[in-house]
C-alpha cells in the first residue's frame, strides 16, 4: 500500500483499501506483545473479563428510514461486543458537532440513542462534546466506546475455523445500506426500504449454547458479507465456498441493488451476522437462529474448504464458480 | 438555554455555553439512577475498580510547537483518568479522517500517539477508522477512550471541598492554547511558545499520599482555570476567593495574551491541574508538587469560602475584588 499521498474516500469503504490502511499503516505502530492482534473488541488488559470496542459513526444523513445515527451507534457498539462473546455493560459517548447543526436534531439523536441504550440495558456513563467550525465537520459524528463482560469463553476468531465448518448468515442482506443511500440521494427507488439495524445479542446467546462448536462470529457492516467472508478466509488461511443462491436477500433489496448496479453482498448491514460452526452443528445452529424473529431468514451459505486458501469462491446460480472478491472501490461511504 | 436553532461555535469553547449544552440538553437524557452524575471519568459499572473516560480531539492544526494531536489525545485521556484517581490501563482509538488528508501525516500522528502511549505505559487495544468526504471533515479527528484502574479510593469531586480548603495550581498557565493559536493563525507573536502538554499522573500520585486531605482534582483544559474554578464553585455550592497575583503565568505567555486581548486564565492547558486540599495540608501539597519538574512552579492560588456560594472572586493586584466569571464567548476553539 502507498503510505504517502492523500487519503481517498475508498480508504473508508470497508473494502480492500480500508483493510490495507489499518493493517499496514496503523496496526503495526500500535501492536504490542500483549495485544499482537488488534481486533474489533479486545480485553481491557490481558486476561480481563471486560472487553472494549470503539466505533465512529459518520452516517450521512443522520436520520434515515428505520433508524438514525444515535440508535445505530448503540446497536453497532453492542453488536461488536456481542459477536466477540460479550454482553454490553456501559458506553462512553463522544460527539463532534459542526457549527450550524440544529440543536433540536441533536436532541432527537440523543433521545434516540438513550432509548436504544435502555432497550439493550446498557448505560452511557461518560461523554464528551466538541464543536468544529462550519465547513470543518459533517453535521454530527458520534464515536461510541462499549465495555462488555465476556459471556462466551472462547475467542470467536477465524483462527478457530477449519475445513468442513459451515457458514451461516443470520438474516436478509443490504436493507440498511440501501435505505441510507436512498435517503441521502433522494432516490425514488429504494424509498420503501428501511434500515433493519438491530441488536444481535439475542441471536448470539443462542449460538453460545453450542459451546466449542461455535467457531467464529462477525457482524457484516462496512463492506458487507463479501468483506467479512474475505477477511475470514484471509485470516483463517482456508478457502470458503459459498452458494450464491443461499444468501437471504429480499426481493425489493435485490431489485433496487440491480438498478443501482450494486452488489447486495457488498452492502453494509447493521443487524446481520456471519457465523461459522462445525459441520455436525449446522442444522442445530440454523434452528436456533430461526427461532428468533430477527433470524427467521437465516441460511447456511457456505462451507470452509482446504481448496484455494484465503479465497472466497462462489457457486453461481447457473452452475459455474467465480471468486467473490474483497470489495474494491467506492461502495457506499458514510453508512456507519 | 435555547434547545433549538443552530449550534454555535461557542457551544464548544469550554465556557458557559458548553456547560449548558451538556448539562441541559445531553445529560438529562442519559442520566440513570446508577449514574446520577455524568463526569469526565466514571466507573464502568457501579462499584467497579475500572474507570472509563472519552474525549474528542479536533485540534487545528494537528501539529503545533511542542505537541501534536496524537500525543495530545494520549495525555488528555490519561490525565482525565489521573485526576479522577485512576492509572490508565488501556485505550481505544477512533479516527475520523477527511478525504485528502495526507497518509504521511496520519502516519506521523499514529507514531506520535504510539510513542506517547508507550511513555505512559498504556496500550492501545482496539480502534476504528472512518473516512469522510472532502469538505465534510476537519483533517483528522481522534476520539480516544481510556480505561483506568482506580488507585485513589475517594471521589475527587467538588462535593468533598469545604470552606478553608486551599486551591493549588500545578504549573504555568496558557502556553498550550496560545502555541496552538499562534501556529493556526501564523502569528509572529507567540511563535516561540510551545505546548507544555504532559502527563499528570506523577503529580497526582504525590497528592494521593495526602489521603482524605486531598479533596478535588481537575485538569484545566478547555475554558482554562476560569472554567475549572467556576465549575468547582457551582458544583460545590461554596465560593472561591482567588489571588490574581498567585497564578503562575510565564512572562512570554502574559505578554502574548495581553497583545491578543486574551485572558490567560481562560486559555486551555494540557498538563496543568487544579487541586483542592485541606488548609493544614496546603504547604505539604505544594512541596509535593514542587518536588517534580512539571510542578516546580506550583502555587496556592485561592481558598474556598462560605461567602458568595457558587461564585469565584478574585483579589486583584491593585487590592480590589472582582468576579472571575465563567468564560463566555468564543475563546479559542479547537485547541483539544
Amino acid at each position: 500500500m502507498k503510505k504517502s499521498g492523500p487519503i481517498r474516500i475508498e480508504h473508508g469503504s470497508g473494502g480492500a483499501l480500508s483493510r490495507e490502511l489499518v493493517e499496514e499503516l496503523i496496526y503495526p505502530k500500535l501492536r504490542t506483545e500483549a495485544f499482537p492482534e488488534l481486533s474489533d473488541a479486545s480485553a481491557i488488559e490481558p486476561g480481563s473479563e471486560f472487553l472494549i470496542t470503539t466505533d465512529g459513526y459518520v452516517v450521512d444523513p443522520p436520520f434515515f428510514p428505520g433508524c438514525d445515527i444515535g440508535r445505530l451507534a448503540v446497536f453497532g457498539t453492542c453488536n461488536d461486543l456481542a459477536v466477540s462473546g460479550a454482553e454490553a455493560v456501559s458506553m462512553a459517548l463522544g460527539i463532534i458537532i459542526e457549527e450550524g447543526f440544529l440543536l433540536e436534531d441533536l436532541g432527537r439523536i440523543i433521545d434516540s440513542l438513550a432509548d436504544a441504550a435502555k432497550s439493550v440495558h446498557v448505560r452511557v456513563v461518560t461523554g464528551d462534546t466538541k464543536v468544529v467550525p462550519s465547513g470543518k465537520g459533517g453535521g454530527v459524528f458520534l464515536t461510541t466506546t462499549g465495555i462488555g463482560r465476556r459471556i462466551f469463553p472462547l475467542p470467536l476468531t477465524p483462527r478457530r475455523i477449519g475445513p468442513g465448518d459451515r457458514i451461516l448468515v443470520s438474516g436478509p442482506l443490504g436493507a440498511h445500506g440501501l435505505s441510507i443511500l436512498a435517503a441521502r440521494e433522494g432516490l425514488p427507488i429504494g424509498a420503501g426500504l428501511r434500515s433493519d439495524a438491530a441488536p444481535l445479542l439475542p441471536l448470539c446467546r443462542e449460538l453460545f449454547t453450542l459451546g466449542a462448536e461455535l467457531k467464529f462470529l462477525r457482524d457484516a457492516t462496512r463492506g458487507g458479507i463479501a468483506a467479512v467472508l474475505n477477511e475470514m478466509a484471509q485470516d483463517a488461511r482456508w478457502g470458503v465456498l459459498a452458494d450464491e443462491a443461499a444468501f437471504p436477500i429480499d426481493a425489493d433489496v435485490r431489485a433496487t441493488a440491480d438498478i443501482l448496479g450494486l452488489n447486495p453482498l457488498e452492502i453494509a448491514n447493521e443487524g446481520v451476522m456471519v457465523a461459522a460452526v462445525s459441520e455436525s452443528t449446522a442444522e442445530r445452529a440454523l434452528a436456533l437462529l430461526r427461532s428468533h424473529d430477527l433470524g427467521r431468514h437465516a441460511s447456511v451459505v457456505g462451507i470452509v474448504t482446504g481448496e484455494r486458501p484465503a479465497a472466497v469462491m462462489m457457486s453461481t446460480r447457473i452452475g459455474g464458480r467465480r471468486i467473490l472478491d474483497f470489495p474494491r472501490g467506492l461502495l457506499l461511504p458514510r453508512i456507519c
